[in-house]
């Protein structure tokens, strides 16, 4: 039943409240303070204006005095309302009147005054959301990443569950914005092994990957404006942190030995940065040359220039000896003040969604860098870092490496195989001794017919994924190729899925 | 046994190598292929220098030929020597000069070439890490933050493990950069009944913090130069991110009101931003009146400003009705183009190393600032989200909230008992409606003694952690006050404490 009722006091203005019976409206003192409230804050009821005694307003508006009570007393606690049961209860004047005229309606003047679309984003906001997030692609042939169907999630939950049933005293605690020293330790401890790193557990810092890795890097060595030199064709991933923190990125062609240090120096000489994937370029697969990384060093050393050295996937090597890293050469062959700023991460080995990195800086930036790292993100999350400790620990780490590895090792010669036998003519597909992709070199003839990116598009079209070449570069002019990622595909579906690319690629 | 040759090839330069028998020093081809490196390295070993057949070599060494053969064939994939077997083995000429001459200790110009300590920061990198960050101090009385001991992890723990032991198959790929579904539509749930905000799930965007909220929010919308109104005295933690961006600073005065607008229309009108925390200031306490909040939605309004409302801690209200967030009043109240970004945060509810946060952004930033997370931090680790959505879900959040909500009702009253049976005469404390820590105003005769941080200092010599108010204001003149946390301090431990700093202030 509804009644509805206008105020019958003569003081103007009048406003019309309407209780409504029944579960669905809510209880009826809550619905008199919504409506009581938007009066009050659209202006129909100004400051001042005195409301009906609440015996009088429930006899008009035939509910209980205890309702209008209840909704009078919210509205006195916020301050919609003063006044008290005794002597009268009046709408605040203090509420600003100059709000009640925007609330009607009135525009407020100035170029910023709408809210509405990236117009509404700075200029840094702008060049950030154009770096184009493309939501992630179904799963399945070509796409770039891991296996994570692979992973031990029984071991892993396991120890997830056990390190926080009972946790240690200390790790609900904030933490070291470095991060949790046994993990420190374990990857301290790893690289040392496995990539030759010259480092001790202080030096590692533990990040979310390697976007805030950079992130947190740029922001306390570069002020806005410094040169950084850019893999061209790169990640673009990285770039980012980078235009965020007001950088000059500097495309720098890659050649066959890698990141060309002889255009780095003609373009930017003086280049406060330089971003490189040594071990494993991306996306075109070169590693670098030992002859480049010391030039590279060696530039850094005269110009007084920081290398950040991303290893994104350095655990997959399938032939050959594994180079050293390129901060454990620096270490070994000079005079030891450390220009070289490794960045590695989890996400290729464990999984995507995990999201967990780490740093290993020179010594004489540990404390500097904490410092920076706690003034804009605090400490890392405690929930992974010990479980992943005793993951490393306890080597299900390793073992899963190694299991992957063979797998990943398999399905790309199951890749060449396949197209060797299915894409003659029109991809020419080189074994990589290291990674989770392969670059497919458009044929001159496929080329003539197609762009590399129209491939792409064609292969999507008969659901397979896979990149083009050419999207990654910024100013480099690139062969055509297509990226297949071969890691997150099933051995015996790698044939039917070329067999599907290679008709989509027919005339 | 040890042997030492020199090689007896007449070509210069000679260099030394040894082999050390013992496990100790680890295997013989690695020895050798370590020494070889080094001296090519430091340019003993020119480019060019022919190495002695491996035959030779052994015998002068005394090895067996293999080592010798190991040494080698790891040199030459490397890239240190070159040639083959057949042909003979030389150093590799690829090896660039200068490097040499580098790593034979010449010095290189220029000003930024030594590494070492903070110099090496960039402007803004100083800038950063002057803000101090203090490591934690001891846990105990009276330090802020919550009692995680209380924390249910039995159930935590539980759900983490199921979580993770047969995860959703989605679940380790690659997410969102606005979070996890389920756990965004359990917060924009949670925020709806408990903080009358206006918002659904959409609106939601997980982050690690306040501190990166405030990162992505700097970043997204303000350029560098752009005025940011901040709360004086107010919470250090938060101006990191502002600084990183490149803002400027402008410090606004708290009265018995909140923020100043007043003020603040005086001091920078045009600025692009305020961050404010108007349910419960942070460090006075002091809950922003209806009056000023719509003054400074006002304000926002006219000027196309933001307001980042920081909502740190308002499970925890005590008595009277918890106040309707200011977004949610905005929302009510106008014509609905959102100003206000509200950030919250776990932390203080659940645990402070879990580091997990929302954002409820307006609907016309939702696409932009989930392009520019993404252009910086990819999107947020799956590890956590789906176990806290499980969480809220199944009553254990709320149940954790209520119970500590009575804890620190208590608490609080059990200090305040103390206080005025032991710091008569010293410390005037009032009561708080919400929070978990309450500001004790130095009396005037404690203040003719000492200052507040010299009775922090004090405090701290008998083990009573506190914090000097002054430590908060950046310009602002603050009547000297400490602030003590209640929250994580058992209550029958309490009292000892207050006597304990009593005695500290005595004279």
């Amino acid at each position: 039943m509804a009644s509805s009722r206008y105020l019958r006091r003569a003081a103007p203005p009048f406003v019309p409240l309407t209780l409504v019976a029944g579960a669905k409206a809510g209880a009826k003192h809550r619905q008199l303070y919504n409506q009581i409230r938007g009066h009050v804050l659209s202006g129909r009821l100004a400051g001042g204006v005195r409301l009906p005694a609440t015996r009088s307003l429930a006899r008009d508006l035939g509910c209980s005095r205890n309702t209008v009570l209840s909704a009078y007393d919210l509205l006195l606690a916020e301050g919609y309302l003063a006044g008290s049961r005794g002597s009268g209860t009046y709408v605040s004047r203090l509420l600003p009147d100059p709000f009640m005229a925007l609330a009607a309606g009135v525009e407020a003047a100035g170029p910023k005054s709408h809210g509405g679309g990236s117009a509404t984003l700075s200029a840094r906001g702008r060049a950030l959301a154009k770096i184009g997030f493309r939501p992630r692609g179904p799963v399945g042939a070509f796409m770039l990443g891991p296996d994570v169907s692979q992973v031990p999630f029984d071991v892993w939950g396991r120890i997830l569950g056990a390190a926080w049933r009972r946790p240690v005293p200390a790790l609900p605690h904030s933490g070291d914005p470095a991060g949790y020293r046994p993990l420190r330790e374990a990857i301290a401890e790893y690289l040392r092994a496995t990539r030759a790193l010259s480092c001790d557990w202080r030096q590692v810092m533990i990040t979310s990957g390697a976007q805030q890795a950079l992130d947190l890097v740029a922001r306390a060595l570069l002020d806005p404006g410094d040169a950084v030199w850019c893999e061209d064709p790169g990640y673009a991933g990285l770039r980012g942190p980078l235009i965020a923190a007001g950088a000059r990125l500097v495309q720098i062609p890659v050649d066959d030995q890698g990141l060309s240090v002889a255009e780095g120096r003609d373009r930017a000489p003086k280049a406060r940065l330089a971003v490189v994937a040594p071990s494993h370029q991306f996306p075109l697969g070169v590693v670098m040359s030992l002859g480049r990384r010391l030039e590279l060093l060696n530039w850094a050393r005269s110009a007084g220039a920081w290398i950040l050295e991303d290893d994104y996937d350095s655990e997959y090597r399938y032939a050959g000896r594994p180079l050293a890293a390129l901060q454990g050469l620096e270490a070994d062959s000079g005079d030891g003040a450390g220009r070289v700023i490794y960045a590695g991460t989890f996400s290729k080995v464990m999984f995507p969604s995990l999201r967990l990195g780490y740093l290993v800086v020179p010594k004489d930036l540990i404390e500097p860098l904490t410092q920076v790292r706690a003034a804009l993100d605090d400490h890392p999350s405690a929930v992974v870092q010990p479980v992943l400790a005793a993951f490393i620990a306890e080597g299900h780490f390793s073992a899963h490496v190694r299991r992957m590895r063979r797998h990943y090792a398999a399905r790309q010669e199951a890749l060449l195989e396949a197209a060797r036998r299915w894409l003659d003519g029109k991809l020419l597909l080189s074994p990589d001794e290291a990674g989770l992709h392969l670059v497919a070199r458009l044929t001159p003839a496929l080329g003539r017919r197609m762009s590399d990116t129209q491939a792409a598009a064609r292969a999507a079209g008969a659901g397979v994924a896979v990149s083009a070449l050419s999207g990654y570069a910024v100013e480099a002019q690139c062969d055509p190729g297509l990226l297949l990622g071969y890691a997150a595909v099933q051995e015996d579906a790698i044939e039917d899925s070329v067999i599907r690319l290679a008709k989509a690629l027919d005339g």
